[in-house]
């Protein structure tokens, strides 16, 4: 079996329970802390990714290699994140794929920016804008950790006032007025090309939707999405007792052609 | 703008309304008929794809470029399909993402081996399992319809005896008993390689979590995803009245190595 | 045990399977016929209530005494009725129980008055608000054969225009425009009594809790119930495929005292 | 306009705000102290219910008369207790009403005792058993707190060894195993009698099922209810952020007479 040793600079995620776990950085030298016990980085280094190890308590952590869902719920947060059932969704109404080219709109922190530029490798790329500079610098982190930036343009601009790129696949928006963006979207777009909108309020949604009917886009159509833990041990299974009840609205749309005169 | 042309053979969605498409190839010289009149194919070749064209009854289509949900939901069916909103947590669940090596049990009629192959381009690879031939056949022509094909080999063979593969990435099942091929799974996957499984009854759930549990996998957690349709239009917005209040249980979890004795 | 006989022109629930049951009155010398064979009226008459009966075709129904749950769900219907589990939170939030006194618009084809007539008895009472008197006779003849009849007062008026009853306990609102309702439902409460009001619309739902706060209603809030059945069998335990997604948002507020000028 | 006014030792509903409710004892020369300030009950005491009130911050708050639901809400609690949205679903399966003849089991503290004497008013009965002493004891006091104590008979026994009472109309389970208590459920129903089974983990519920179906009950079915709360205020209208994703599993089954032999 092929196995993939645990590097100095290496992201790994420790995982303790499914309620904790951590990112961390393997620096070389330094050490973790936990309320159960600290790690010292240098017994990670050369271990295989998937080994158990003890903190200094004695108990089990196992090292595992971050996947795409836990870049996006451990990034560094300064707006509430897109979740991933949302992120999942997002992804596959747009009809993406490795080799697409997406605008999104705004970036935010990047979490659902991280999961466009992995689903486009190796040769699409994700544009995307925000007007709030201090949220770009925690992108680019963000992206940079996930080790995807070089698929990213950041764009420090209004996307209300338009969009610069032509021909793209898809746009993706997760803003506060995505109506306004409706028609430089349409601009924007290859023809057949499809727009993702995420509102969390139904104002957002009914307005959207206007905008997307008055700008030729047709397939236009609402869903949300509410996922529910299940608590599965023989005897004792049953649904989780809170959920989130609400994240927001997927609006999912197509460019037509306009009509002839 | 560039725009792309329809062309003799291509698959066309031909959009009426959101409860009426028709996915259709292309073929020179034949028709189209529908309730709505019919449309013959010689006036779609060179048609640019979008484009609105009227039916012998002078009714409006559009005609778009399928994208993979279409291929998914359209495809040539025997058994239940798994749905677009579990495929798209199956997929950002499992990690997998361009150049991902995948194993799929079973491949039923190929729906979500499609989305798999989607994703996974262009240098990744999709080997299913199935035992029923004919199965095999139809999931064939879905995954040659979607372009897809090269990316998967197809294997009538029963995973519950075993898994040919060693090192890969991710492990998806969708079979009547999952927990019969944990251990393989277990032996196949590269170490924190990942396993999503899909079950439509708790039972299946129970025995397949007790198998991880077994196996040295962690991080193993259950959920269900309810999708609901909005009807969106101002002054009379609401939730859809029929919705699926059931497709099935998607768990996940992680390869670890065993504990050292 | 005391044991209750069938008698004649009863009603009896005849139960053949979770997915078929007949509410019938049972009419001396007359024949019920379905597709699994006829069953004989006079075979009926001087049986206990809970007896298995066996069709001339062998298959064997069981004759259950209605409850109010199943008058509602048979009751003849002209427009869409109230479900039972829209009814019980609505019952639950106004507050009502035996003496009370209720008014009700629009009494339709009289579901959701049948509960509210059942949980008054034996001192309360109903005003029911009705413009189309076409539905009142429906209304009249569900509440005749639930025995419900008395405690019922139908009223052919239109509530948008002023509500007779004052000093009631709780307000009922099932009709298009529960808004314009609001203003007469505050002048016909007692101090604390309560108003709930049942729309399938979001845009109902906001223009109702906006007139709610302008009359100096309190406690008001929004829920939506979600039920879904579980196939409840050893190995094949599941939530059932279809379930109603929505039928409609309640609205719930408690009367105060205007604010001191 | 009929008023009914405050009086020393009622209990009253203040209400500050959808978050914040206090259910207190109006006590003669006693003060109630909040983070808004103070509110002396002497102040009270003659106000007409719904009156507006200010603390010594000057803060409004209402004071109303509690409803049934404000007594289950606010009961004194020392286990889990039924949801309304549960009570309410439990209530309305069971068919009962004023008059009826009730088993519950166990009594917990009270809380659906509370909504089944209520709703048997005012000649029914309840029967409630409960093992361990010191919830029958916190039970009676919020039986007592509502005014429902009379109709209610707090039976410290084992309902598992068996049931005094026969010819009871419904039986209510919330006990950790509903399905030993059947087969004498059974024997305590009348002909057509309900009985009605609360349980949080799936297992419960098939287990009570199997023993249902042994014991000669029909129209046995499962359901779980999902409530969810909107925010709803004119362009921020929403779903909640958090919601209870699972209290329990109601089952539902009637009493048939048993097979001929």
């Amino acid at each position: 079996m092929v196995t993939q040793k645990i590097r100095k600079d290496d992201y790994v995620l420790l995982y303790l329970s499914q309620r904790k776990t951590y990112m961390v950085k393997v620096e070389k030298g330094k050490t973790f802390h936990t309320h159960k016990g600290f790690i010292k980085f240098d017994d990670l280094i050369g271990k295989e990714y998937g080994s158990r190890v003890l903190s200094s308590l004695g108990v089990e952590f196992v090292a595992l290699k971050p996947l795409l869902r836990d870049y996006i719920m451990k990034s560094v947060r300064k707006t509430q994140i897109t979740y991933p059932k949302d992120t999942a969704l997002i992804v596959m109404f747009s009809g993406i794929g490795p080799g697409s080219r997406v605008v999104e709109a705004g970036t935010g922190t990047g979490a659902l920016t991280t999961a466009l530029a992995h689903y486009v490798k190796p040769h699409g790329k994700v544009y995307s804008y925000e007007i709030r500079e201090e949220f770009l610098k925690t992108a680019k982190k963000n992206l940079k950790r996930a080790g995807l930036i070089d698929l990213v343009e950041l764009k420090n601009k209004d996307v209300t006032a338009g969009i610069d790129e032509i021909d793209v696949d898809t746009i993706i928006l997760d803003l506060a007025t995505p109506w306004l963006v409706v028609p430089h979207a349409y601009t924007a777009l290859r023809p057949c090309g499809t727009l993702v909108s995420f509102s969390p309020t139904i104002d957002q949604v009914v307005k959207t939707v206007e905008a997307l009917k008055e700008s030729s886009f047709v397939d236009i159509k609402t869903v949300e999405c509410l996922m529910r833990r299940m608590q599965t041990e023989r005897g004792k299974t049953r649904p989780q007792t809170l959920m989130t009840g609400h994240t927001g609205y997927i609006t999912f749309a197509r460019k037509a052609m306009k009509p002839e005169a």
